[in-house]
């Protein structure tokens, strides 16, 4: 039982273009992991790809290289302290996702897992490889997202990469301004 | 006359990794020209790289890829209401620096300009072309800093994607619980 409902892969640019702090699942060998990313953009709107950056150093990096798949899932910031603990231990040495109490949901079409405390799931395949090895650069296709609409808590939260982080504050709505750009209101 | 002071290579991940809109400005042929960008991600710590999407579709296209440098400023919420009109408009029809009432500032080591109205401004090279063609996206090195520490307004914005944008909300600070990325302290 969860409350992901389908979302669009056209509306995915809508999720990651603020620039909020993600984590990201793969699965492994049996072995369900999260790590926590922040250097993630939006590189097309639909099919939505996404490039990422996965350290070699990072215990999720084999996994997405050999499984070509991956899970991006956004957290509001009530998970924030857990966010932060992902981002600060490895999966080499235990189960993130019993240590830190999250709920894995079988996604669709990839191994990895969603997750089911996080506001919205994107299944993703890796498309391109081209920057893995001089930049450990991953560039991901959406292939099936998810969001949860009854979440009361919707604010994202964005890195500051030191340790400090900025919690979504208020919207404004500047639409009548998108005169170039009225195909994407 | 600015308020521009020297801002260390090394920080400058903090400036772009928490994922603002910035503004991309060019210098080609005798004119400055200046977007609106939120498809950016950073790449590497020193020498920063950052990763961005430039449309074909952007007059700025040319300029960014014929002279391989420019300069990502980044604005503040103040500035919110031009930053999207400069989104909305080409340079090929107008000086937007006239137009937006923004101030330009030589750079030291690229020709296109810094902006005196943002918070900060990164002089960049492109560094690598390999996803142009197919990507659109440029991986740009940071080559000198600045920032302006006097402003007082240092909130800045997120694009939705959709003509909304989310203002920066209040700081969290959890540096007590990064472990393993004590150095980024």
């Amino acid at each position: 039982m969860n409350d992901m409902k389908d979302f669009p892969l056209a509306k995915v640019f809508h999720l990651l273009e603020p620039g909020p702090v993600v984590v990201l699942t793969t699965a492994y060998r049996g072995r369900a992991n999260v790590m926590t990313m922040s250097w993630h953009m939006m590189m097309e709107f639909e099919p939505p790809l996404i490039g990422c950056l996965v350290s070699g150093a990072n215990y999720s990096f084999a996994a997405l290289r050999r499984t070509r798949e991956c899970v991006i899932a956004i957290p509001t910031v009530d998970l924030i302290a857990k966010v932060v603990d992902i981002g600060n231990c490895s999966g080499e040495n235990m189960d993130k996702f019993e240590t830190f109490g999250l709920t894995p949901i079988s996604a669709k079409l990839v191994a990895a897992p969603l997750i089911a405390e996080c506001i919205a799931n994107i299944e993703c395949k890796v498309r391109d490889t081209t920057l893995v090895n001089k930049y450990n650069m991953f560039i991901l296709e959406g292939v099936k997202a998810w969001s949860d609409p009854k979440r009361n808590e919707r604010r994202t939260f964005h890195a500051n990469g030191d340790g400090t982080f900025v919690v979504d504050g208020r919207t404004v709505n500047l639409k009548r301004k998108m005169v170039k750009w009225k195909n994407l209101l």
